[in-house]
C-alpha cells in the first residue's frame, strides 16, 4: 500500500511552544508529506504560553491544553478515531521520562528527542514499557535520516568499503564559544538539573554516538574521555574528546564542542575500513565521499539511480535539487508513521520504510554519555561500555 | 500580525497528477509551513487520472475533478469562506495560458509555474487580465526564493560590490545528455507543441535569466544566442550559450545546456561589479562567496545574523542546519501567501513578505526566449530585447 | 637514456631582469630539476638595469649583456660546447618578435613566452624560419604543463568522455578591475604599443585558447566575440566573451576576464561529451573532475596509479603531495630539453618526454586574437577562423 | 642585503640515492631558488649504488662518495673556499644520529630529515654539540614551510583568534592500508630496527606535533595515546590517536593514521580560539579558513597583500598562481641558508627569513614519540610530557 493511500496519522505535541527551537523543526518535518496533522498539544510547561502557542498554531481550543497531564487525560477519553495516533516530546531533556512513561504506559505511541533521558535507569524502565504495551517508539536523531547516512549504512553492510577499522566522528559547533545572553536553548542545557550530568558530550555528542552506530553498527566496548568546560562560569563540559575502541577491533576518535568558533554545525563522520573510506558532512548532506585502494574517490550524491533502495526512498527530488536538514527530520517521522500505520493493520512494517531510531538507540546513546562523564571523572581513563 | 495567525489559505491544484515530478514538489513547498490547505484538483488532464490522483491526496470527491474546467465552475458556485484562495497551475506548458486566463478572469489568484506561456501576446494579455481583476499572480521561479539569492539582491543594492560589470549564470544539467527512455518529462519538454519554440533555453534558461535579474536589477539591451540540439532526433535545443548586454553598459554571458553529462542541476551564478564580486550556486545554496578587491574573499551562509533582513526572514533553521531545494520553493508561496492575505485584509503586504516573482517576470521570461529563439534563428545574430 | 644522465643544458635570457614577474618564474622553472644552467643574459632593454639584474643572477661579466644584440653576437662567437643550447625570451609581447627571429634564424632553439608576436604574419614567418632551421621552438603556455591537464588530454583522446559537444573555457582574474598604480605589468598590458591590439583576450584569453586546443584537439571554425573594456581610460579590452563553433560541431564558450573583481588567477577549462565531463581548474590543478552518465562522479588526482603516463611521467611528487604552477612549467621545460637533447643526439625525442607547445600553437593564438578583435569590431558579429 | 646578491651555498648530501623519494625532494627544494649548489655526496650505504647515484646527479668523481665518513674526511681537507657549507641527511630514521653528530662536530652546518634521532638522549647530546659549536642545525618539518602555515602562526601570535583553547590535528594517509610490495619506504618504516619504536605516530604523527607546536606556541603537558597496527604482521603501529593537554589549559586531539585507505596526504590543522578558528589543509595549501564569531567566514590566500609579512616573504607568485609542497620545502631551505649566510657574514639572521624548524623542535619531537609509545603502552594511559 503506497503511503498517500493511508489516512492522516493524528499527533499531540508536548513541548515546543512559542520560541522553541526544535519544536518547530519538528513542526516543518511533520507537515512536509502533509501526511501527519497536529490536533492536540500542551505546548509549555507555563499553562498561559503553551495555550498562546496552541492558538498561534490552530488548535481547537479543547484539545490545546496546560499541561501533558490534562492532554493525556483528555485524550484518554475520546474514541479511537479521534484520539492521537501518537505524542511528539519536545520538552528540556529533564521532562522526556515522566512524559514519555505516561503516554507509552497508556499505549501511546511516542516520537522523543534526544538525549532519551537522564539515566541508563530511565531509559531501562521506557524499554521495557514500550516492550509491554507494545508501542512505536521514536528518538529524533534527526541526522539518521540523511539519504546519503543510509547509503553509507548500506555500502558498510554490503563490503563496500571492507572490514572497518577507523571510525573519526566530530561535532564542532561555535554557538557556546561564549556565553549567548537571553539564548533560551543555551540557558537550560547549561544547567545541569535540566540537561543532566553532561554539556556537549549530551547535546551533540550523543549525535555523534548514534551517527556511528547507525552508519557502521559497531559497538562500543571501552572508552577515554577528557570533557572540559572552557567558558568561564559553565557548569557542563562544553567540549569533548574520546578515544573509542570497539568490539571486533576497530578503534575510533568522537569530538563533540561547542566551543569551536565560527563553527556552525560541523557534524562529520569518516569510516576507515580495508578497502576505502567513507566521508560524509551535515552541512553538504547530499554528498557522501567514498575514497578507494584501488581507483579514484567517487562523489555519490542524493538522487543518483545507483544508490541503494534505502537512500532511493529517503528522497523527495531529484539528484541537484538538493535535500537537506527538514528532509532528513521528516524521513525519521516517514519511518515511525510506516510502523504505525503497520501495527494499526496489524501487520509488520517494511523495514525499508520503518528506518528510524528506537528505543534502544536512545538508551544506548543514554549509556554513552554516562561513560563518557565517567571516564572524564576518573582516575584511569579507560572505561567500559557495558560494566 | 504575524504568520501563525492568519487561517490557513485553501487551495487548488491544476496539473500535477501522479507521475508528475513538480505537482509533487509544489505540494511539499505549500505543506512545509502549515498554512496552506489544499482541498481541490483537476490533477491531470485525463479524467480518470485526475480523480485518482486527488483521492491519492485526500481530496474530497465534490472536490476532485475530471478538467480545470469542472474545477473552476464549482468554485465558483461554493460561498466565499469555502472557494479557494488560490490555483496552483502546474501543467505542461502549453496549457498554462487558458488555465491562468480562466481563473484570473474569475478573479482567483494563482500560482503558476514557469515559462509562463509560450508567446509574449499571451503573456501581456494575462497581465492585462491581473491587473483587471486585481488578482495575486506568483510565477514559481522558485531559485529566487532561496536566502542567499535574496541575500547577494540585498548586496547588490547596497552597493557592496559597486557598479555591477559583468553577469555569468550557467545552468547545467546532464539529463538529456542521452534520450531519455519513458521519462514523462523528457518526452513532453522535447515536444515544440508543448513545450513552445525552444527547449533548453525555454526550460532552464528562464530560471537562468530569472535569477539574473532578481538579483542584479539588470535589464538586458540586446543577445546574441547560439542554441543547438546535440542528440539526434531531437527537435528543440538542448543546449544554449549566450551573450547579453544590458542596459547601463554591463554585459553577460548565460549557459543553459540540458547535455552537461553528469552533471546534475547546477545552476550558478556571479555578478562582477566594480569593488567585488558575488558567486552563487544551487547546489550548495546556503552559502554565497563574496570576494572583494580589499581583503579576504567571505563566505556568507545562510542564518548568520550579519544578514540583511530580506535573506533572514527566509530562514526555517539556523545557520549550519541546512536548507535547499523545498525550503526556496516553500518561500515563493509564503510570499503569494502574505500578498493573498494582505488582499484579504484589504491592506498592502510588507514587501519583505510578499517577496515573490510576479507575472512581469514571467512575461519578461518569455519574451527573453523568443528572443534566444529569434538571435539564433538570424544571419545577424545580435538581437534587441525590446523591439 | 634518464633524463637525469643528460650534461645540464646552457640557456641565456632576454627579458625577465629585475622586478618582472615572468622571468623569475621562467627561472624557478628552470632551475627546478637541476638540468638546465643559466649562463648568460641581456636582462633588460635598458643596458644598466639588465647588467644589474645579470648581477644579481650571478652571470659572469663576459656574458651579461647589455642587448639582445650584444648577446647574440657574443654567443655566436664561441666554440660550440661553450654556447648557449637554447633563449628564453621573457621581454614585453612587441619584442617577441625581433628577438625571437634573429635567435631562430642563428640556429639557436628558443622557448618564447606567449603570445607569441602581434600579427599572423610575423608568426607564419618565425614558423619557417623554425622549418628551415630545424631549431626547437617552445610557446610557454604554461598551463598545458600540468599534469591533469595532460590527463585530460589523454581521455578525451581515448574516447572516456565519447564525443565532445561543448567546451566552456573561462579565465577570471580581478588584478585589473581598477587601474593599479605603478604596476609594472599592468602598464605595459594596458598600451596597444607593446601589448598588441588586444587587452585580456591576448594576456589570458590567449591561454584559454592554448587550454581546448591542446585538451579537445579541437579547431574553431568561427567565433563570436564581444570586447570591452570597463575601467575608464583604459585603451584595451579588460573583458571578452565569445562564442565558439568547432570543425565537427561542437560548440564552445570562452570567458576571459581581468576586470573579475576579487578573482585570483581562476583558469577552468570544461569539456562535455557524450558520456561524461571534464572539469579542471588551475587554482587546485591535482584534481580532475570526471562526471559521468552511467555513475558517480570520481576525482581524479595528480600522482595516482591509475592515471595515463603522460601525466604519471609530469609528475615529481606522489599523490597528495601538491604540485603547482612553478612545477607545471618547468614541465614544459622538461618537454623543451628533452627536444633539445634528441637533436643533440640526431635522434627523434620520445613524444611523451618532448611534451610542450610549439610554434604551431604561438601562431594560433595570434591569429585567435585577431580573430576575436576582428569579430568584436565587426558589425556581422560571426567571424571565420581561417579565412 | 638581498638573497640574490650572496653567493651559492655549497653542500653535500648524505642518502637520497636512486629510487629514494625525499632525496629527490630535497634536491628539487635545494634547486628551485638557484642559491644551493649539491657539490659532494655519499648517496647510499652501499658504496656501488651511493657512487652511481652521484654520477646521475653529475657530481665529480672526487666528491662522490661511497660513504659519508670517506665524504665527512674528504671535505675537512679540502680549503674553506671549496669546503660545503652544509650536509643533508636524507637517509633512513637509524642513521641520522651519528652522521648528524659526527657532521655537527666537526663544525659542519646540518640540515636533517625527522624525526630527527631514535631517542630523548640522542637528541640531548646533538643539541649540546651544536650548541658547543654553533652550527645551524635544520630539520626539515617541511610542512612549516608553507606561507599559509606561517600566516596561522602569525595570526595566534596577533591574538587575532583569541585564547587558543582547543586544536585538533590529524594527518591522514592510506598507502599502508594494505602491505605495499616492494616499496622501499614501506619496507624500512614498519622496521623497527631502522624507524625506531614507532610507526605512523614517528614517520607522520611527528609533522602533526611541529604543526602544532609551529602554528599554535602551545607546549603539551600530558598526552593519552592510543596506538594500534591493523595490518597483519606489521610490527609498528600504522594508526595513532592521541588526547593532548597543554600547558594553560588547551585541550587537543591529535591522529596519525596510515591506513586510511584512499586517503593521499591529508593533514589539517584546526585551531579553535575564543574568537575564532583557523583551518589548513595540506592538501590545499594556498588557503587558510578564518572563522569567526562576529562575521562570515574568510577564505585567506597565499599570495595576498593583506597577509603578514612572514607569509608574504615565503611566496615566490602572485596569488592565484599557486605554490605546494616542494615550494614549502624549499623555504625550510631558504632559512637555512639565510642563517648560514649570517654566520658566514658573522652578523645575526633576519628572524623572518631565518625562518625554520631548529634541533629543539627536532628533540622534541623525539620526546613526543617516545611518550606517545610509552602512554600506550602503559596501563594508566595520560601521561607527562616532562618527567
Amino acid at each position: 500500500m503506497s503511503l498517500s493511500l493511508r489516512r492522516k496519522l493524528r499527533c499531540a505535541m508536548v513541548g515546543g511552544g512559542r520560541d522553541a527551537f526544535i519544536g518547530r523543526v519538528h513542526r516543518h518535518a511533520m507537515a512536509l508529506d502533509g501526511r501527519i496533522e497536529l490536533v492536540a498539544g500542551a505546548l509549555s510547561s507555563q499553562p498561559e504560553k503553551a495555550r498562546a502557542s496552541g492558538r498561534d498554531l490552530g488548535l481547537r481550543d479543547e484539545r490545546n491544553h496546560g499541561s501533558w497531564q490534562a492532554l493525556l487525560a483528555h485524550e484518554l477519553l475520546l474514541p479511537a478515531d479521534q484520539r492521537i495516533d501518537f505524542v511528539v516530546i519536545v520538552t528540556p531533556n529533564d521532562v522526556h521520562y515522566e512524559v514519555a512513561k505516561a503516554f507509552a504506559d497508556a499505549g501511546v505511541h511516542v516520537v522523543c528527542d534526544k538525549p532519551l533521558v537522564h539515566t541508563s535507569e530511565q531509559a531501562a524502565e521506557l524499554a521495557q514499557i514500550v516492550e509491554r504495551r507494545g508501542t512505536v517508539f521514536g528518538v529524533t536523531y534527526n541526522y539518521s535520516g540523511y539519504p546519503m547516512v543510509r547509503e553509507a549504512r548500506e555500502m558498510v553492510r554490503a563490503g563496500v568499503i571492507g572490514e572497518v577499522r577507523k571510525v573519526v566522528v566530530e561535532y564542532h559547533q561555535g554557538w557556546l564559544a561564549t556565553q549567548p545572553a537571553g539564548n533560551k536553548q543555551a540557558e537550560w542545557r547549561a544547567d545541569p538539573a535540566r540537561s543532566g550530568a553532561a554539556g556537549a558530550i549530551a547535546d551533540i555528542g550523543s549525535h555523534a554516538e548514534n551517527l556511528v552506530a547507525t552508519v557502521t553498527g559497531l559497538r562500543i566496548e571501552s572508552l577515554c574521555a577528557d570533557l572540559h568546560a572552557f567558558v568561564p562560569g559553565r557548569r557542563l563540559d562544553d567540549d569533548a574528546s574520546l578515544l573509542l575502541r570497539f568490539h571486533g577491533g576497530a578503534r575510533g576518535v568522537l569530538i563533540a564542542s561547542q566551543i569551536a568558533a565560527g563553527c556552525e554545525n560541523d557534524l562529520r563522520l569518516r569510516v576507515f575500513g580495508s578497502l576505502g573510506t567513507l566521508d560524509w558532512r551535515q552541512e553538504t548532506p547530499d554528498r557522501l565521499v567514498h575514497a578507494r585502494i584501488d581507483g579514484p574517490r567517487q562523489i555519490l550524491t542524493r538522487g543518483s539511480p545507483w544508490l541503494s533502495e534505502a537512500a532511493q526512498r529517503a528522497c523527495r527530488t531529484p539528484a541537484g535539487h538538493p535535500e537537506a536538514f527538514i528532509e532528513a527530520f521528516a524521513n525519521v517521522y516517514r519511518g515511525v508513521c510506516a510502523d504505525i500505520h503497520a501495527r494499526l493493520a496489524g501487520s509488520r512494517a517494511d523495514p525499508i520504510e520503518a528506518d528510524y531510531p528506537r528505543i534502544e538507540d536512545g538508551a544506548r546513546g543514554v549509556r554513552f554519555i554516562e561513560k563518557a562523564v565517567q571516564s572524564a571523572a576518573s582516575a584511569h581513563k579507560w572505561t567500559a561500555f557495558l560494566d
